[in-house]
């Protein structure tokens, strides 16, 4: 969902938001009845969303369904203030609210996300398309000490943590499955593998990696492809992480883990790769992304980076922006393109593994939910719903394909020294 | 080569060329004789042109070489108003004075021309990307009237002349060598084989192909993947051949060949595809085409567009638009997007083909070379050059980097019926 949709959808519901407000401030004594100013602002929320099959059950035990289609799910609504906020803002006031434990979902969480992605028409006519494409609300401007605080906002919040869902290499990015039913373990590392050759990496090159998490990737490269590493990331927790198994696994002298920005480094590499940072650059940062990619790449260098995207320009949910990734924004292709384009990058592929993107979390919030104790212990119950909430949101969106996931592999311009077709990728 | 480039250096050279001019018709008796006016702007020229290696002889037998680097071939200028042609006008100049016959090369004619192409920097600094990507001058306004004018001024000459130098399926796109040493025709048939395999054909299903050339793909669709077809076209002699062919291959009542603009395609298919015809669409254009193909693509339907490319917004060298493809701009792939992101598709996969247009260019130029006295007994001397250099240049063009070839694959948004990976492109 977008920012564009719950901004014309606020619009429409403030006018009505406020007379039931008016209503119940002038009959307090009314408490907790439904009014039918609610039920009817309920009723034309779910329509501008496109009537998901969903019913809705109000406080009073009052249920509102979709026409036509049988429930795939049922939304609890506990109190007056939970239903004004969701009418108010759907997109922000649900996750708010879930978090909060006033609104429940009985039924399959995920099931219940993706049939309000699928339910919003995103295709079709131009109209939609050019509301869709509007100007965003501003730039994002991610300067560097930004960038640091949105950055630890999400990632130090504990190694412990993400140990408890997370693969044993800790990567977190989506994987490659060869084969859909392969284990997450296998498939992370198939995914690393798949990127060094999509790279041609050989023994004794340079690399440069930024954007590292905790490292899993650098050491893979200096491991299996003999290539000493560079590596970049300004989370102080996976720093440090990444460093003491660079020490463990006797990787030291060959992976370098630097924690500092993308934007202060140094040095000519025969290969950049970067996966999972794009989504926190912003689109108004691209250019100096390739700015750093132009001058860090030699001639013959290779490149690949592997976001998260979109299939047109929007911003995030807000509330994922506001609770979950402060300063994000996954790029459309057009919008990824402004990284290459003004200095003569040549584009050779462009894969878009957006089911191994659902395939990848649906591992991550079973393990969540298989650990949902631990997580307990960890922290209040607010956080421990609002990262399944995070978790079955993402799964959903990539299943109802309103997430995308890019790899996009590219050298200098007129280098010919590039695979004459695919076909390498695919045998063993 | 771009046209900006053309105009910055046409701006710095104008001044000498008037003062070249004046001094010559100050001394109309000096005749012949070669100003040293003359020779510092063919340097300056050069300079501009980033210093190709070739050796420039002038009429007067003096020859003027870039320093440093020994000379790929030789280029004869044979007379003062070639000179002043190239000087003012580089990228004009040369394909009409060559074409002339005042401009001549010695030795091998790809090389020099992608020397050229080579000693140009395309990367590097922002200021070379700022200005490159400068907006261009004025928009392609491809009306349907004026299409066909572009059309028939290029396709409508022969179709004899292009049997001379095409496959025998007469497949005037790039083709595709999964091992480099394949024939042209194996490899054409290799091209319409991936094409079909991209788009995940089954046996029943109907197509709508726009930009169709002489319908080697729509009939191979029909026979080989069960398909029924509908393929537009607005080159006369093209869909005659392509009726005919239908017609003698017994095909008709399954692959019907439409002489009308793409804009007015009616109906609902399970796939479009589109080989080689987006060149001819223009950038401005792009979204009348995103809304053909929404309302032309059923639910489940796959998509495929198959294009001529740039590694950034540019327009194509003048004398090629003026000359062999009026109306033509191949696009950068943020300028494709613009076909895609207003109406929401996913784009799943793009492959950059640029070396396998090189190397079908190399069959064509070799098959030309090979038949160049049947092609003089048809046209002029003028005609037999300026196709020569036009092959020979698309041939440096994809060598070097200037050009490239994208296949982009894409669905509708949400679509989860799409390959689980790309191995099965790559399995026989």
């Amino acid at each position: 969902m977008s920012q564009e949709r719950t901004q014309a959808h606020a619009k429409s519901m403030s006018d009505g938001v406020d007379c039931a407000r008016r209503e119940i401030e002038a009959r307090p004594a009314l408490g907790n009845k439904v009014f039918s100013a609610e039920k009817l602002l309920l009723a034309r929320m779910m329509e501008s969303l496109g009537n998901p099959p969903l019913e809705l059950v109000l406080w009073d035990g009052q249920a509102i369904a979709s026409a036509g289609k049988p429930p795939l799910a049922r939304v609890l609504i506990r109190d007056r203030g939970a239903l004004l906020k969701l009418i108010a803002n759907p997109e922000l006031g649900f996750g708010e609210m879930y978090t909060a434990e006033r609104i429940e979902v009985q039924g399959n969480l995920v099931d219940c996300l993706e049939a309000i992605y699928r339910a919003f028409p995103r295709s079709g006519n131009g109209q939609i398309a050019q509301k869709l494409l509007a100007p965003f609300n501003g730039p994002l401007r991610n300067t560097q000490p930004r960038a640091r605080r949105n950055i630890h906002h999400h990632y130090d919040i504990g190694n412990d943590f993400y140990k408890l869902w997370l693969d044993r290499d800790m990567v977190y990015t989506c994987a490659y499955f060869p084969d859909a039913a392969m284990g997450l373990e296998e498939a992370q590392t198939a995914k690393l593998d798949y990127v060094c050759r999509k790279l041609r990496l050989a023994p004794g090159e340079t690399v440069l990696e930024t954007g590292c998490g905790w490292g899993a990737l650098a050491l893979h490269m200096a491991k299996h492809y003999g290539a000493t590493v560079k590596a970049y990331n300004i989370s102080k927790e996976q720093i440090a992480y990444a460093r003491e198994r660079a020490l463990a696994e006797g990787m030291e002298g060959r992976v370098e883990f630097i924690e500092d920005d993308y934007r202060n480094v140094g040095g000519e590499f025969d290969a950049f790769v970067s996966v999972g940072m794009l989504e926190h650059v912003g689109i108004e940062q691209y250019q100096d992304l390739g700015a750093v990619i132009d001058r860090s790449l030699k001639g013959a260098g290779r490149g690949l980076i592997h976001s998260i995207g979109r299939d047109r320009p929007s911003p995030m949910t807000p509330w994922i922006e506001r609770n979950i990734f402060p300063g994000a924004r996954p790029p459309s292709l057009s919008q990824m393109m402004q990284i290459f384009e003004p200095f003569g990058f040549s584009v050779l592929d462009v894969e878009n593994l957006r089911l191994h993107y659902a395939k990848t979390l649906e591992h991550w919030l079973g393990r969540y939910e298989a650990n949902i104790e631990r997580v307990a212990q960890m922290f209040d119950p607010a956080f421990v719903r609002a990262w399944r909430l995070y978790l079955a949101g993402s799964l959903a969106a990539f299943r109802s394909g309103d997430m995308q996931l890019f790899q996009v592999s590219f050298n200098r311009s007129g280098e010919n020294r590039i695979p004459w077709t695919r076909q390498y990728l695919y045998s063993s």
